[in-house]
């Protein structure tokens, strides 16, 4: 939501937008074992919600995505994808976008355009948290990372949303695994193991977990890490560049 | 794009609909290891396209996809799914949708609801085509079954979503399996390998097929088929219920 309001709250018709469609952006941030996802707070209301935006007449529908992953973490590039389309009526609830409006002094007219019923497409995407630099918006006074265990109660269906990014994220991750470009460096079974204990949020059993990764044929070795016990080096892997 | 203009080229504003916002349904269809898909052919345009609609204020958009469902084949109870939006800004085309209301004798407005700029949500089905009533709408003369292989070419980038549906359909065909509910009777272990092999368009071995789906845990074998020569009577198999 966080750029959904700004230079538009005098535009009671929406124009330059295509009507009735939001995005919303479950940007999933991992680091260290710890998986976190970015959330808004917006000012003086105590209301959570995820970035999000509307598309300009004049982009895709998955440039504007881009443009809110860019614009609340510095980053580009990053593996982004939609997941589901959000479009049921019942999601319809004016309440909490009035009070955002109030706090700014803003009354809309019943026919603003931010009160009609909007479909929201869904993205997700997971990043390197240490490398986003989390940016509040003009009506947001934070952005920050939250862990998942953790989680603030979010207007709308801004939490069932993420449960549903989250089923994403985990069904199929090693077809994924490549895309999301987390590892870039070389990189030990162990630290892959972790990433993907962290993301399912279960352990794994090392010797099952090396056999099916290797069994994929997206690695390769690469060389003894060194780390002066020399008969407990892990080997390193990278992933194979052209598959 | 079906129901997409009846009752409504009166209605130069599209009241009733949820602006700018569209579904396009990829119903595929198989039977005795053939492929098709549905498609409407509008009247004296040539144009072929989806079976698609618009979403009513009052529904939810997944809502209406069942509706057009409903509307193209009479069918309910079907797996149907979002599997993405259709949101670039160069699918913007208004000529398919002039020519379709000039053979009706109308001209539109060039404010008219219907040639601003659609964001499609598409969806995807597979049903047994011999259960499906192919049934085209009041402005489409033909609604018919066209084998993948041999597809005209449709109107506006219906032929991106179709490709882009059967891959959908063709990953991960093992979790969808049973939510298709093709196979609802015992079946034998070819009858399975042929679904595979007409879905994935390519020859699987026999051996390494039945070790993989019986790997799945999700089928049990019911009895010995009777075909008379007994000692070559394949086993029956069928979806465990409660997985």
């Amino acid at each position: 939501m966080s750029n959904k309001f700004r230079n538009q709250e005098a535009n009671a018709h929406g124009h330059g937008y295509l009507p009735g469609l939001a995005i919303d952006a479950v940007i999933f941030g991992f680091h260290d074992n710890q998986l976190k996802v970015l959330l808004l707070t917006y000012k003086n209301t105590g209301l959570f919600a995820l970035p999000g935006g509307f598309v300009h007449d004049t982009e895709d529908v998955n440039e504007a995505a881009r443009r809110v992953l860019f614009d609340r973490t510095g980053l580009t590039n990053i593996f982004l994808d939609q997941f589901y389309v959000f479009g049921d009526k019942s999601r319809h609830d004016t309440a909490p976008l009035k009070a955002i409006m109030a706090v700014r002094g803003v009354t809309p007219p019943d026919d603003h355009w931010l009160l009609k019923r909007f479909v929201s497409v869904g993205y997700y995407a997971l990043v390197d948290f240490t490398k986003a630099i989390p940016t509040p918006d003009s009506i947001s006074d934070s952005c920050d990372w939250f862990g998942l265990d953790n989680l603030p109660e979010l207007m709308q269906d801004h939490n069932l949303i993420i449960k549903k990014a989250l089923e994403t994220l985990q069904a199929n991750l090693d077809q994924k695994l490549i895309g999301f470009n987390l590892l870039t460096d070389d990189f030990t079974m162990g630290d892959l193991q972790s990433l993907y204990e962290t993301i399912l949020n279960k352990k794994l059993i090392r010797a099952a977990f090396q056999r099916k990764i290797l069994g994929l044929g997206i690695l390769e070795r690469t060389a003894k890490k060194w780390t002066g016990g020399a008969h407990k080096a892990p080997y390193l892997y990278r992933f194979i560049s052209e598959k």
